[in-house]
């Protein structure tokens, strides 16, 4: 039976949630097939449902559904433990941890203050009052208070992406000469990036520009199947 | 013929070099024999000699002389495949390469604001001057203009630690269960502020503070075996 996969849709089938593409790269990585479910911010009955909490994405396999990012990769990863492995073994796994924790309360976090406001316009229209509400309650201001500043708060994103400019100016992937999860997990908030802000956050002729040219042609253009920035 | 670490010593022997502790907890990880040559600032001529370059740690192996932290690893692992390892395969090697650059660009860069006064104290007393020459002229300031408010660039360190309070909620090491070479790097900035500090600039009770008192404990208690701060 075929995972099945539920993840955030935007207006006009856009994919702009980069907690999906970490593991819409790490099912094509292990080359698994799966049935797609989109889901907008209304469909929350349906995740709750599921798992019962309200983020996605979600994967279901069988009778059972596993939701936040870490433990999908894990599960893959045990999964299908013959497929090209996500982490390398129990010490890849804890090190890889440690760089999706980097990803998300380094990076993804610095970003909100960059493109949220831009973000509003890729979701379905019917969502855009719930992203609002929900996002202006997590930061304790508007969005555009948030979002206000986005010239010196891109700054500081790009001060957050030192050490990944660093790495790879040492080598073509996070994960070494090949990408694995840690490149997805990283290249997912430079993918929400691209398709959720017209703003380009990453500086020309830069290691991380490189790479994450070199992210987006991976698996047949994944990063390109679906509509960008409007 | 055994290896030769040449390390940074301090004033009574003391060993504050954050760089030197990495590769310590490395040989010991390898349980390798080694013998130690001390060096202090003042000794530049023999590192110069053994690398045409001036910074320490180095490790000598036969004919071999190899210097800068992230070498030195790669060169234990290659040359002791059979022991443990300090990466887990070329994946978790490029993965680690990506914690230690994250360590250095933004753990110890952060760090030298809140230490590096009372830094001075611990070198050899002959050292002193050519330290505060060379750190106040890559700092652009003096020292003491540089660590003038201790108390927020603590708070700004801490910050930067994060996404490591967020991994070791998770999990008891970096690299998940047992300790490798994530582990040794990001501790050999913790194992600088309490050898080269008197100030606490880790949290009481976070997870941080349990996976240091851990760390310290390795290897028949590795990070005691000095003199403490003065």
């Amino acid at each position: 039976m075929a995972l099945v996969f539920y993840e955030r849709v935007g207006h006009d089938g856009r994919r702009p949630s980069p907690y999906s593409w970490r593991i819409r790269y790490a099912l094509a990585h292990k080359g698994v097939d799966f049935e797609v479910r989109p889901v907008r911010f209304a469909d929350v009955d349906i995740i709750r449902g599921l798992t019962g909490q309200t983020l996605t994405p979600v994967l279901v396999d069988g009778d059972r559904a596993v939701h936040e990012t870490w433990q999908i990769a894990c599960h893959l990863e045990d999964r299908f433990p013959d497929r090209p492995s996500l982490f390398s073994g129990a010490l890849g796994r804890g090190v890889t941890r440690h760089v999706n924790s980097w990803t998300d309360s380094q990076l993804a976090s610095s970003l909100r203050y960059v493109v949220y406001t831009d973000f509003l316009s890729v979701l379905d229209a019917g969502d855009r009052a719930y992203f609002r509400s929900t996002r202006e309650q997590a930061l304790g201001m508007t969005l555009e208070e948030a979002c206000a500043d986005p010239d010196a708060r891109l700054i500081e994103f790009q001060q957050a992406c030192a050490p990944l400019e660093l790495t790879l100016s040492e080598q073509p992937y996070v994960c070494g000469a090949e990408p694995a999860y840690a490149d997805f997990t990283v290249f997912s908030v430079f993918q929400w990036a691209r398709l959720g802000s017209p703003k380009d956050v990453v500086a020309e002729g830069s290691a991380i520009a490189e790479w994450r040219g070199r992210m987006i042609t991976l698996f047949d253009n994944l990063a390109d199947r679906f509509p960008g920035y409007n």
